[in-house]
């Protein structure tokens, strides 16, 4: 029996949505709807060569094919009786045909909803999103400057901080808790603290079936019952078939079947290294991982036709001295931006990931990287945007204070995402003749520029604007100054209560929760 | 008469070329072409929201045209008797056939020459170039943390610090010697700085019609000779012709008259700020921009006809909270970007600004700000950024560490701009088919992987890609840490020597020459 109103059973604080907050912080943000703004004016390849590129992935899905790590999965022999073939060295060969199908049934979007519905988001092809990703194991202390071990107190911090965050749309554990024993105590006890944590969108990675289950239950619990999250899913799956290059793994498999089944949407992830575990030519890394995600959508679709899913062919970058990942390159911002080009060519959406900087710092390094990789990702019009926000090291690090300065930069873009408009009003011709020919000589007080003061523009919330004199008379502070400043008021203060204690009580009485009620602000 | 060998006269040290400097380096860097990669993949507006921009402009130097400050300059009469109308309002109305005859005129490239002719530019819609400009009457001293005064040996060191990089492609000065006394001295004393600092191209700014004359001197015995300069121009004017909104001021039109005369490239500058002298509406800043460096582009033409210049439509954000200046927001990213669009679509070279920070440090605000403004920038297809490194506090700073970091985040930007090469070897079929089916599993050893380490990469001087451990070993510095360490060896060490002694000491004849030959390291 399913519930015909899918946001019964949920707590919702008031005003606890985005124009609240919107509101609570005095200072004007360009509201925008949950389908994005449309990109995808940015164009790294030709169409000519995106479809050279969609050709090769093709052409080598059908005669190299993908190798089976471990038992053939139960969806890869459906696959084989359903058109794909074993090929002499044991390898499944699939044909173009049966990735077009795949392709044609695979959603042009759909909805992850929020715990709070104003932060619902519709994931489509040209409509970039920002979220946050993993898995850093180490966290900047900015007080001290030195790296820590991370654990699952981090999680609830980093969910509750990027709950304040207005320019980041959905939230997954970028820092792991590495204090947690088994894998059932992370996955639980993770999925818990961004449930808590946050009202926005989740993503998540889990370990085993039997952990998909598990949390399918906790938040059906959060929901109100059994069969609420496959409603309104509240998070998505980050889950790879495979391991690069060309390669399903059984295990991984297997759980991306349950989470099919239970209804998460999908990232179809891939993530070869170029020059590891894709070639070295940034083409071929492209055709490479695209080959992989296309036949992780192969395998989605056959395991449930039409499943909600996202193209996630994510070719990263080594740094051929050492062999060590090197997510901040312009080699890596042209990979992710033509991958997000090759799903908006296909016409479904895409998840890339960008904001990878191998600086430890939130220092420049990190602001010039982060900016251009996802710059150019969000105008090649990548629906999701992940590791968007937080992250340092080439992964392995994240910060606090950096979700915080990272949010400015991401309203910046998204702002140059939302991009020009050109209409006869915002041409301007009657306010340039008036202030010219008879007028002021200025527009300072022009009706239209009072009037778009909170439309065309938006004003950062860190980011510093003053004049020298003005900035030093508040103490030269640099943005990591004001942004430990916001963050240190907000872990004092935000404990987000939009999970009642009745609920909270179920699940801690369901699952061994890691939390206490103490360090969730709860009696 | 005219020298047969342009070069002649030019006294060049051996090894003084990029490649040098490249190889004295020890990191690869992949080598470009004077032309620059191919741009134009960004499109913030569509063809038809350009053409609206465009049939507006037109309509408003057609209706609204430009007033004039002051005397009426020679070429503005010239203009009145060739076509162009005086108003009933004293403004002069410009046919749009008279911008599209001055368009047809304007060269579609330029050479914008070094002293060192290896660094000589193509100057050319869609091949952008990135430079410095100004002009900043502060300078952040790292060590301190404090702003000070800029005087002319900051513009010395500035020129020198940025000949060594080689993302940089001309140099203009930012810090402004504001210990000169007179306006005479500052244009003698910046000139001859930057001259002796520097053998990439230059750009420079004069006060007065003898400035100019006095500096085309200067040039012309450096380069060996009278007459010289003008055979290979080794610096563009940047010279605004009016004050917006929409004026022509006379003293800056006989400037910019007698600069066409001695054969500078000029820059036509247009910078109005939205909201304050254009209209809020992005839009319509961009309107008036564009008619304000049209009309630029008439008066040019008719002083000399088909004389070298960009398209300098420059549209300003103000904070519209304060009416300051802000250049670091995503608003300014989109108007220059447009602008950028606007020019390739005329298929002329433009000048835009990128990069200026509202940031007073070389922080994360700053990494991002910029980063953001100047991809943006360069993939819409602008000929030349200027303002790309250094800049600080809405161009009212300029810090030293902060060319030697924005060189880094320039040469990932190129990176992104030079794009994917999509051939039969980049696609790779025959590396994955290899490593798939009989071979490793993993493309380490590739023969291709080898072969495009040093061709499809590069490797950045001081972004750190190290680990966590690596970085903590090596003292947990940000790239603030190392730029300055960088920045001061080569103010110890670097005082190029391409003017030889005997040039120099006529110079210092003709010319009051406040910086000393023991500051140039000269004996």
């Amino acid at each position: 029996m399913t519930n015909k109103d899918p946001t019964a059973g949920r707590t919702r604080s008031e005003g606890s949505g985005r124009a609240a907050r919107v509101r609570s912080r005095k200072q004007p943000v360009i509201e925008r709807s949950p389908n994005g703004p449309l990109a995808g004016r940015f164009n790294p390849l030709t169409t000519g060569e995106l479809e050279r590129i969609l050709e090769s992935a093709y052409h080598v899905l059908e005669t190299v094919g993908m190798e089976v790590m471990g038992d053939m999965p139960p969806a890869a022999l459906k696959m084989l009786e359903e058109g794909a073939t074993l090929s002499d060295h044991g390898r499944i060969l699939i044909p173009r045909s049966k990735v077009e199908d795949a392709l044609a049934l695979t959603p042009k979007s759909f909805t992850l909803h929020g715990f709070d519905s104003d932060r619902s988001i519709e994931v489509a092809a040209g409509r970039p999103h920002f979220g946050t990703a993993g898995g850093a194991v180490s966290i900047l202390d900015c007080e001290t400057g030195e790296y820590r071990e991370t654990g699952l107190q981090d999680v609830y911090d980093m969910a509750r901080l990027v709950d304040t965050l207005p320019n980041i749309h959905w939230c997954y554990r970028s820092p792991i808790a590495r204090d947690m024993e088994t894998v059932e105590l992370l996955d639980n006890n993770t999925a818990y603290s961004l449930l808590r944590g946050t009202t926005m969108p989740l993503g998540i990675t889990l370990g085993s079936v039997q952990n998909v289950k598990n949390v399918t239950r906790m938040f059906d619990l959060a929901l109100g019952g059994e069969g609420r999250f496959s409603e309104t899913p509240i998070a998505h799956m980050v889950q790879g078939a495979g391991v690069p290059p060309l390669r399903f793994a059984y295990e991984r498999c297997i759980i991306k079947e349950e989470a099919i089944r239970q209804g998460f949407p999908i990232m179809i992830a891939s993530a070869p290294q170029a020059g590891a575990t894709s070639p070295a030519a940034l083409a071929g890394s492209v055709v490479q991982s695209t080959a992989e995600a296309l036949a992780g959508i192969v395998y989605a679709n056959t395991v449930k036709p039409g499943c909600p899913l996202t193209f996630a062919a994510w070719p990263f970058v080594s740094d051929l001295r050492t062999g060590a990942m090197s997510g901040g390159s312009g080699e890596q911002a042209l990979l992710m931006a033509a991958v997000a080009q090759v799903a908006l060519y296909l016409g479904i959406p895409s998840s890339v990931a960008a904001g990878m900087t191998d600086s430890k710092l939130p220092d420049a390094q990190s602001g010039f990287e982060k900016s251009l990789n996802i710059a150019l990702a969000g105008h090649a019009g990548a629906a999701m945007i992940h590791e968007s926000a937080g992250m340092h090291a080439s992964l392995m690090g994240c910060c606090l204070e950096s979700y915080v300065i990272d949010n400015d930069m991401l309203g910046n873009i998204l702002r140059t995402i939302e991009g020009i408009t050109v209409s006869d009003d915002m041409l301007s011709i009657a306010p340039i003749k008036e202030v010219n020919i008879d007028g002021a000589g200025h527009y300072l007080g022009e009706s239209q520029t009072l009037e778009l003061m909170q439309s065309e523009y938006i004003y950062p919330a860190h980011s510093n604007r003053n004049t020298i004199e003005e900035w030093k008379e508040a103490g030269s502070k640099s943005i990591v100054d004001r942004a430990m400043e916001y963050t240190k008021n907000t872990l004092e203060n935000h404990h987000p209560t939009h999970i009642s204690n009745e609920i909270d009580d179920k699940i801690r009485q369901a699952f061994d929760i890691r939390l206490s009620k103490e360090a969730i602000g709860r009696p």
